[in-house]
C-alpha cells in the first residue's frame, strides 16, 4: 500500500506544519517596506507578539534565523573578557556557550547529562559563589530541542535576577507552545524563530529586550552592525525596520497569530501539554522508552530510544517511506541513538494518533509485545 | 476613474515585482531543512547562483537581507586597526564604510558629489600611493541604489588585483540584471540580496568568495558567529546549511533562476539596458531631468527631478493613489528632491510604457510643454 501521494507531515523540531492560511498569506505579493500599509503590519507584528509574550518590552523582529537572535543576545551586552555562565543541558545550551566565546567572553558551563534539566541548586551555588558580581550574563535553554527537556525557567530566572546579571533565554522551541510570561518572569533577553510555535516557515527571528538589558547594550562596545538591537529600536520607533525585512513573513506572522487569539492563548498551550502527555504515554504502551523524566518533559519535543530489534534510522526510514512521516535523528553523540517527535505548533491530538499509529506499523513484528 | 482595485505595482529598488510561479513555489509546505529534498534545492540553488555570476566560487547562502551579508564580507576579513579604502557614490557606499567602522576598521573613503560615480582616475592614485601595502580590502558598491549610477566595476577590480587588497563587492542592486562576471573580473567577495534582480521577496542574501579571501578569512580574529563564512562553507560542502535556513525562499530561487535560464542570461541582461533607455528617453521626452548621466546610469534604477510645478511628494503620491504605482523617494539629504523608480527583475518593457504613460497624466496641467 503506497503512501507517496500523501501530504509529508513534518514532526521534526522545526520547521513544523504550517497552516494554508499562513502560506497564503506568504504568498501575497511583497509590500514596500517603507510604505504605509508595512508599517500597520509591522506594528500588528509587535503587538501581537508583546500579547503572546504577556510583555511590555517591545520585540524586534530580525530576518535571520533563531540563531541570528542568539548571537544578538550576546552580541548587544557581551565584551571580550566579560564572565558568562551557561547553563547547558544540550546542544542549544552549549551553541550558547559558544557563540559568547566567539565573542571572547570567559565562560563558565553548568551542564548535565543529556536528557536532564539544569540542575537549578547547581545554578544557585554558582551565582552565591560570585560575591565580586563577576557574572554579566546567564544563557539558559528554556526547552532544549535536542533532548526535549524544558527547564523551570520562572526559578533559574529568578535567581539570576537576584544575583542581578542579564538573563539570556533562548525559547526558540518554547515561546507560542508554552508560557513565557516574560515581564512576570523578569527575563531580560529572549529570542525566538518564526519555524516553530509560531507556524511560519524559517526566516524570522525575534528578540524581546528589557529595560535593564538595554542599559547594558547602550554601553556595550562590541563591533556590531545587522545584529545592533539598537538600530531596530530606533526604527520601530518611526515604524520601520532598519534594514530590509522580509515583509513576506510578517505578514504570515500576522496570520498565525491572528490563529492563536482565534484558538485563545491559554488553549494553544493546553493543547501542547495534551499533546506530550498523549504521546509519552503511547510511546511507553508501545513498549518504548523515553529519553526524558515526565517532571522535565518538553511540551514540543519528545525523544524516544529505539527498541531492541530496530535502530533509529530503519524507524525513521520506513516512517517516512511508508507513512510520509518525518522525524528528526538525535543530535551530535545522540545521532543515530535516539529519535526526536517534534509537536509544536500547527499540530493536534488527531496528529500525535496519526504519528503512534504509523510508528506502531513500522516497529511491526519483532517488536516488544506491547507493539503487536 | 479609480484604480483602487489595480494591482499594486512596485517601481522601487526592492522589494521588486515577484513572479507568480516564485510565488506559487515560495507557498509550498517548507521542506526540512536536514532532508534529502532540500540537499537537492539547495545544490541546485548554488550551481544557479555561480551559473549567474559566471564563478567557480560556490555563493554562500544567507538567511538575512543584504546588508547582513555585507557584514560577513566585513567581519570575516577585517581586524579591529586594519585600512580598508570605502569607494562612496551614496547611501550604500557609506553602509559599507560605517560597517568597516563598527568592526574598528581605519576607513578612508573616497567620495563624490551624489548622483557622480566613483573616480577611477582617485581610486588609482589612492592605491598607488600605499606604497606599503596598508590597504587590506576596498569596498565598492557596484549599482548604487540611492542615486541610479552604475560603476565601473571592471576597471576599479583591476585596479585592487594589481593592488592586492580585497574587493568587497556589494552587487545588491545589479547581480541578475547586469554581467557580474565575479571570475573574470577578479572579484574577491561578492554580495547579493534576493528582492531584486532575483526576483524574490527580501530574506535571503547571498556571498561569493575567492579562494584569495578564504585565505583572509581563515586567519581573521574578529568575532562572528552566524554570518562566519566558513560554518556556511563546510556546511555546503555536505549539502546542508549550518543554521536552518529559509527553505521556502531557497526553492522559489530555484524558480527564479529557472526562469532567468528560460529567458537566457544574456536577454535578461539585455531587457534591463532596454528598460533604462526607454525610460531616460521617456522622462526626457517629459521634459525631466535626470539626475545620473548616461555614461553611468544604472540598468536597474533611475532617479528623475522632479519638474519646477510639482514636488516629489505630491508625484508620488499621485502615482500611488491614481495609479498604483510605487516609486521611491530619494534617501537621506536627497530625500523629498528627488523620486527613485526601480526597473529590475520581473519588469519588462510594457512596463515601463506604463510607468511613463502613469507620470504623464499625474503630471497634468502645470507641467512642461513636454508633458502636455
Amino acid at each position: 500500500m503506497s503512501s507517496k501521494n500523501a501530504r509529508e507531515f513534518l514532526m521534526i523540531p522545526g520547521p513544523t506544519p504550517v497552516p494554508d492560511r499562513v502560506l497564503a498569506a506568504i504568498a501575497r505579493h511583497p509590500l514596500g517596506h517603507r510604505s504605509q500599509d508595512f508599517s500597520d503590519v509591522l506594528m500588528e507584528a509587535i503587538d501581537g507578539l508583546k500579547w503572546l509574550g504577556e510583555t511590555n518590552n517591545e520585540p524586534l523582529i530580525l530576518t535571520s534565523s533563531g540563531t541570528g537572535a542568539m548571537e544578538g543576545a550576546i552580541a548587544n551586552v557581551v565584551e571580550r573578557g566579560d564572565k558568562v555562565l551557561s547553563l547547558v543541558c544540550g546542544v542549544f545550551g552549549e551553541r550558547f556557550a559558544r557563540i559568547a566565546e566567539a565573542y571572547g567572553a570567559e565562560v563558565e558551563r553548568l551542564s548535565v547529562p543529556f536528557g536532564k534539566p539544569v540542575d537549578v541548586d547547581a545554578v544557585r551555588q554558582a551565582l552565591d559563589a560570585d560575591k565580586e558580581k563577576k557574572i554579566k550574563a546567564v544563557t539558559i535553554t528554556h526547552n532544549e530541542t535536542s533532548t526535549g527537556v524544558i527547564n523551570d525557567l520562572k526559578q533559574i530566572a529568578a535567581l539570576i535576577q537576584k544575583h542581578g546579571a542579564l538573563s539570556l533565554v533562548d525559547a526558540v522551541t518554547s515561546f507560542g507552545a508554552t508560557p513565557v510570561p516574560i515581564d512576570e518572569w523578569g527575563l531580560d533577553i529572549v529570542v525566538t524563530g518564526s519555524q516553530k510555535a509560531l507556524m511560519l516557515p524559517p526566516g524570522l527571528a525575534f528578540a524581546f529586550v528589557s529595560q535593564k538589558a538595554w542599559q547594558a547594550i547602550e554601553s556595550c562596545k562590541t563591533p556590531r552592525f545587522y545584529f545592533k538591537f539598537q538600530s531596530y529600536r530606533k526604527s520601530q520607533k518611526e515604524r520601520t525596520t532598519p534594514f530590509t525585512p522580509n515583509v513576506s513573513f510578517v505578514v504570515g506572522l500576522n496570520e498565525s497569530i491572528k490563529m492563536m487569539k482565534e484558538e485563545g492563548k491559554e488553549e494553544v498551550f493546553a493543547r501542547h501539554t495534551a499533546m506530550r502527555e498523549l504521546l509519552r504515554k503511547g510511546a511507553k504502551d508501545l513498549g518504548l522508552r523515553l529519553v526524558v523524566d515526565d517532571q522535565c518533559a518538553s511540551p514540543t519535543i519528545t525523544s524516544i530510544w529505539p527498541p531492541e530489534h530496530m535502530d533509529v534510522p530503519t524507524i525513521r526510514k520506513r516512517l517516512k517511506e511508508q507513512h510520509r512521516i518525518v522525524v528528526a535523528d538525535g543530535q551530535e553523540e545522540l545521532k543515530g541513538k535516539i529519535f526526536r517527535m517534534g509537536h509544536m505548533g500547527y499540530v493536534f491530538e488527531r496528529d500525535i494518533g496519526t504519528a503512534l499509529f504509523a510508528l506502531k506499523a513500522v516497529l511491526g513484528a519483532g517488536a516488544p509485545a506491547a507493539c503487536r
